[in-house]
């Protein structure tokens, strides 16, 4: 018996194309990012893997994501589950403010830090403040963060995944999740084992599925997973690492 | 304590555009029901109703209205349940057939009866046929029709009804339905006690949310209920009476 799993990075939104933080900031799509969405939906057809249940996060871009790739797919009407243990990092006082800005003012090193670093995160939005989710009636009562490192991803999304995903891969169910870059670095890195430096280097580009297969361990079959455009996929992780720049 | 319910046809279809009988046939939105589903979504805003849970069939046409909707309401991130239970009619051997020419073809009193009477279904569809569902693996195990009147219709919607949706209106929840012209006909016929011959006249206009404020026991607090742009809905109604002339 083996689990198939599949995770899909929401397409570009408009604030990845205009190069700001996102993190929890409920941005659409860009135009782009809903062909991306759509093209996703096709290369799940054509590689003939039809998910049978979706998880998603709280945020618009990966629903979206969700629901266009599905419905490109033939595959709109099948059971969603969404939390925001999914979510993007919560990128704390950055959410909002320009990358390249930021980079310009607080140097290379301390920029990459916040991006990049397992245990490091940004200082803490200002509560009531702009890109706050205090207000937010889809966290109420939830015990959300006001800043995230990849680590404090991993240690919320982690429950999530037991609880929620593996059941689903255990009962033979083609699962899809459609997440964020860092929500899915974060099951990544559980998934392969990658260690907490290692992680650092690894990108997820947007729109392009990847495929794992797991044995009963849920241990994968192809380390790294596959992606169902490797051509695409390859030149897109080199851009992402590129942001900011 | 009262429970809010909001009952939301889809918008416009390919099919309703072209005046086919579509019942489970898979058709897309319009792009006047792609604008209708986004409207509904904006005056469910303005009247201040923000739905909890999404209900919806597993039929594009209204999965897709719900996803535009409560993304112009930035309510896309409230949770989903779908069943086929609040699918459209089954048209049997019509679906895929133009009205008119059906009308045609069989006369106005048998089109009537087809259309609108309670406890006569049109002929079976046949199986493997272009229209028929036989091999869509969304309804694989479940105890499908293969036609329906739309007595068959509330047999099969209000188990649903009673085990799904009750059960979230008694939590307090705002409820979005988001189904069809004869699924939601059922519930409304359930819900407002409407006699079987009556119902016959009722119609519901695609894409604007009928609002139910229901007591205790989900006995209408304004029976027929209140649609949030009712000039819009009156309009709708004399337009869904004429189809087929």
């Amino acid at each position: 018996m083996t689990y198939t799993l599949v995770l899909l990075r929401h397409g570009e939104s408009e604030w990845n194309a205009k190069n700001l933080f996102t993190g929890w900031v409920d941005v659409p799509l860009s135009e782009k990012g809903i062909e991306e969405a759509r093209r996703g939906g096709r290369l799940l057809t054509d590689a003939g893997v039809l998910p049978d249940v979706l998880h998603t996060s709280l945020l618009r871009r990966a629903i979206t994501t969700a629901n266009l790739a599905l419905d490109a797919a033939d595959r709109h009407w099948i059971p969603v589950k969404r939390s925001w243990r999914l979510n993007e990092r919560h990128y704390g006082a950055l959410q909002g403010k320009d990358k390249k800005q930021i980079r310009d003012e607080f140097g290379e090193e301390q920029f990459m830090t916040w991006r990049r670093s397992y245990d490091v995160p940004p200082p803490s939005i200002e509560h009531g403040s702009e890109y706050s989710q205090d207000a937010d009636p889809r966290y109420a009562g939830e015990p959300i963060p006001d800043t995230e490192c990849l680590k404090d991803v991993l240690a919320r999304a982690l429950p999530y995944w037991e609880s929620e995903v593996v059941p689903d891969l255990k009962e033979g169910k083609v699962v899809l999740v459609a997440a964020h870059g860092n929500s899915l670095r974060a099951i990544i890195k559980h998934l392969d084992g990658i260690d907490d430096e290692t992680i650092a280097g690894l990108n997820v580009p947007t729109g392009i599925p990847l495929l794992y297969e797991l044995d009963e361990e849920l241990r994968p079959l192809n380390p790294g997973g596959r992606y169902l455009d490797p051509e695409a996929a390859k030149e897109a992780i080199a851009a992402v690492a590129n942001q900011g720049r």
